[in-house]
Order: structure tokens, then sequence, then C-alpha cells
């Protein structure tokens, strides 16, 4: 398949590339960024923002599928950039999916969406797909618009169109600004010897859904193949690891035991991720984690 | 107080326009149309999806209050201009939002959303504002977006910030496109001798919660006045009204008792309004309805 992929040339858009690829499938990139590589997939640069940029780029291409990443994603800044992340997030995906919609009607689309349109509920039961979308902060709000903005093509305009909902992911390349990022990277330091052995954190009991980014475009390549139009799919892997146990995984694979020191600036209340009723994602893909935390972790050490 | 009113040209906002004024306010418009006449209040003619101009508007009238009612709500059109619907009505809300935030921090907004935001569920108790959104049309979907980022700004950025979730209103002036407008505009050429007495109807057993405009507008006017910021608030009647009671009544009324044609293109399954809960509304303002169905439909004879 030809797939056109918006953010191609961010953190999980690189991965995207070559899950692709290595699948004979044709990527291709539309984003603000230039190609990070020379063998990378070719990119045509262009603004979200920019409705005319966005259809050009799909009448250029004729995807056979789209794969909509491209987001402002960290919800900790959002605040500050409101009205951009607003723009980016809702006008972007409505920019894809009209475009979509006249240049290539018959293209697959998967909209990259969030668990957190879930808000931050944690009940017992894991929350299956169907289930309210209660959003609690403004990133939320504004994937859970575009989540229910692609939905609702599928539906009222019979487009085939799909979203996916994951955790938060990571892996090796991740930036700093997020939490196991920053770990690693401080083992990284104290590993090279520039930096003392003291590890800054926040809640030690705040626990996340923890994915690798390579499952993550593993299942939206496996979408792409043989989801279903008109559906939303949630993206986890079920298990839930504390920063504690994050740490003490670092501490065990890198041999380095630091001393442990909350930052009262990175503490908050501890959270929990949503626990997400997959069953639908293995049942229509075959989808499973191939990563476990130790490998990814210890890749992450690496750098 | 100042009251800016985005769309105060249209259906709803010339009512509310007259409705300030008799209360004592000081409305002002911001629209793409001129006033409908010299008497009208002051209009500062812009596009809502020029953020700079919504900008420049709040900077020069500070508004102590601001009714955002600017939207495209057919929901039958929908589908034709998605894409215009969706910027106008998420990306023109969001503009409002983000420039009351930076030029007019203090000041109340009242974003007017719609009671479809629950969607076409119609369950045994009213629903109340905080139950689940489950909007199920593009409109909808749209509505609900805007009413989210709204809610989000008071929660998250401390804005007095207020959504209202209206049902369908009607009245004198109503367009034609809109089922009792239409309806009354029949009996009007029918009573004039220049039409037949055949009345073309959709599905006589949809019923619909029946508002007047002014019940609608008042209710906006009593919210700027006391209503509690990060709230929404539901406007229903509670009076569920079928086309089949609606015409008995127009023919009672008028005297005039027309052949009822069923026209397969107005035909639509059934449909009925959400039976919403107006606790919080009437605790908060002490608001009833003031109109009676026959009181709106008399009027609506006349033209």
């Amino acid at each position: 398949m030809r797939v056109l992929i918006t953010g191609a040339c961010g953190f999980a858009g690189r991965y995207l590339v070559r899950e692709l690829t290595a699948a004979g499938h044709k990527p291709y990139g539309f984003g603000l960024e230039p190609p990070p590589n020379p063998e990378f997939c070719p990119v045509i640069q262009g603004d979200i923002l920019d409705a005319a940029a966005v259809a050009a780029a799909i009448r250029k291409i004729k995807p056979d599928a789209v794969v909509h990443l491209a987001a402002l994603t960290t919800p900790a800044e959002g605040a500050m950039r409101a009205a951009l992340m607003i723009s980016v997030n809702i006008q972007g995906t409505a920019n894809v999916l009209e475009s979509i919609r006249r240049e290539a009607p018959s293209a697959r689309l998967l909209a990259v969406s969030s668990a957190r349109v879930y808000g931050s509920r944690t009940p017992d039961v894991p929350i299956q797909e169907d289930d309210p979308l209660t959003p609690d902060s403004l990133y939320a709000v504004t994937k859970e618009a575009a989540d229910r903005l692609t939905l609702q093509y599928a539906r009222e305009l019979k487009m085939s169109f799909m979203t996916a909902r994951p955790h938060n992911h990571t892996g090796p390349g991740q930036a700093e600004s997020l939490s196991v990022g920053s770990f690693a990277s401080q083992f990284r330091r104290m590993a090279a010897g520039v930096s003392p052995a003291v590890l800054k954190v926040g809640n030690l009991d705040s626990a996340r859904d923890f994915l690798d980014v390579r499952d993550v475009v593993r299942a939206y390549r496996l979408l792409l193949e043989c989801g279903r139009p008109g559906q939303a799919y949630n993206i986890a892997s079920g298990r839930q690891v504390s920063i504690r146990m994050l740490i003490d995984a670092l501490c065990r694979l890198s041999g380095i035991h630091p001393t442990v020191e909350v930052d009262p600036d990175r503490y908050r209340p501890a959270d929990f991720s949503a626990p997400l009723d997959t069953t639908r994602l293995t049942t229509d893909t075959g989808w499973t984690t191939g990563f476990t935390l130790e490998d990814t972790l210890r890749e992450m050490l690496v750098g």
C-alpha cells in the first residue's frame, strides 16, 4: 500500500516508517520538518493547518491509506499554547478528513487518538471503545474531538476511517521531557560519569500502562491492513508499571544504584493509566505485545 | 453589563439583543452581516474564523460578558459543507475562548451549545448536564467539541465560562427551512389565498421539546447575570409536542383545515427530543417558560 503519514518525522512516525517499509508498504511523509536522514522515506513539507497543502499532498501521493499522527501531544504544555494545540489537533484533523474525502475518497485512514479520551477514570472493569468518553484536560478534549469527527465521517459520509487510542508509548529516541526518556537519560549520564548518582523523580506511586513504541506502530500497520472502518481501537499492554518498578528495573539493568530524590517540581498526586480492553484489536488483527519492559529499557539505556 | 454577542444578527441573536436592552444591558454585535435595521445595537463586522478580528473586537468593546451564538446550525446541510461547519463551530469557538483569555480575562462567557450533544437518546429519566455526552451526527460532534473546550477553559485556565444546551427553539421570524417555520409559512400562504389548502408534512409522530426563542434568550440573560462559571446548563420546556399536535393547533388557531399530505422527501423515521433535566437552570436563575405553545404559534401565523 502507498501510505501517507502526517507527522512522519516525529517519535512514533519514524518507527512507523520503518515498520511499513519492512512489511512491504511504501510510506510517504507530510509534515513541517525535513526528513531526519537521507535513507528516510520521501517527505512533502507542509503545515497540517494549511488545508490546501494537505489536499495537494494527497492529490500528489494518491495514497491507499493515511496515518494521521501530527498533533501537539504534551499535555503539560497545553495551557501555555492552548490555541495552537486546539487548532493543530482538531482543525488539523479536519483538514485531513476533508482532503481525503475530496481527493482520495476510497483511501483508508487511521487517525491516531489517545487513551486520554477516557479521562483519568480507573474503573474495575477495563474500558471498551464504545464506553462514554470523558476527557478531563484540554489536550484530551482536543483528541476526543478529533476522534469523534473521524468516526462520524465514517458513519455519516461512509468513509473508510478508523481511530486508534493508545496509551503513552516509549522506546529508544524518546524525548527527555517524557518521564521514561528522562530517567533513561539520567542513567546514561551517570554511567558516563558526567552526572552524580542522584535520580530526580516525581511521585513513585504513579503507574502507567507500559507500551513500547514498536508494538504501537505494529498495531497501526495491522489496523491499516485489516481494521474495520468506523471503529475505534484501544491499544494497551495491560501492564501497569509504577515509577518505583521502572526505577528498580533501570537500576538492575544498569548496575547503578543512585540516591533517589523527590523533586517538588515534578511531584504530582499519584495517577494511573485507565485500564483498557483490547479485545477488539486482538480479535480483528491478531496483535499482541512483543517487547517486555526489560527489552525496552535495556535499549533505552544504550541511547 | 456590556455584552458582546457573536452571531447577533441571526434568529436567536436578534431576540437576545432585544432581551438584553430591555433588561438595561448594553449589547454589541460581532458577525458577518450588517445590522438588520438602524435601531439595532452597534455591530462590528468580521469573520469568527479570523482570530485577529475576534480579538480586536473584544479589545475594542471591553465586554463584561460575551454570548457566543455564531455557528452553522442546520444539521441537514452538514454533510454538504462539513468542512466549513467544523471550522466555524469548533475553531470559531476556540478563537472566542482564546481572545477573551488574552483581551478580557475577567469577562463572563456563555457559549451556546445544543441539546444534541446528548445524541438521540430518550432515556426514562431526564438527562442531567454531567451525564455522558453521546453526539451522533457531525453537527452534534462539532457542538460537543466546542462545549467541552469552553468548560475546560473554565476548569483548567480558571475562566468564567459557561455553556447552554438548549433544544431547538422557534418563534416569529424563524427561517422556513425549519419545520415549525415551514408549517406557519404554509398556513400564512393558505390564509392569503396564494396556496391551495394542502399541507406537506414529514413524519407526524415525531415530537420535539417546544421552546419559544424568547424563553431561550431570557435564560441566556439570566445565566449571564447569575450562572455559575464552569457549568453547563440544559434549557428545555419539558413539553414534547408531536408534529400532529402542532398541526392540530395551527388548524384551530387559523381556522384553516388543509388536506395533510406526507411528502416522501420530508419523511424520516419518527424521532424525539432527548428529555432534559433543567433543575440546575431553575435553581441557579429562577427561569421558567413564559410562552405557551399557542402564544408562539398565534404570533407565527401573523408572520
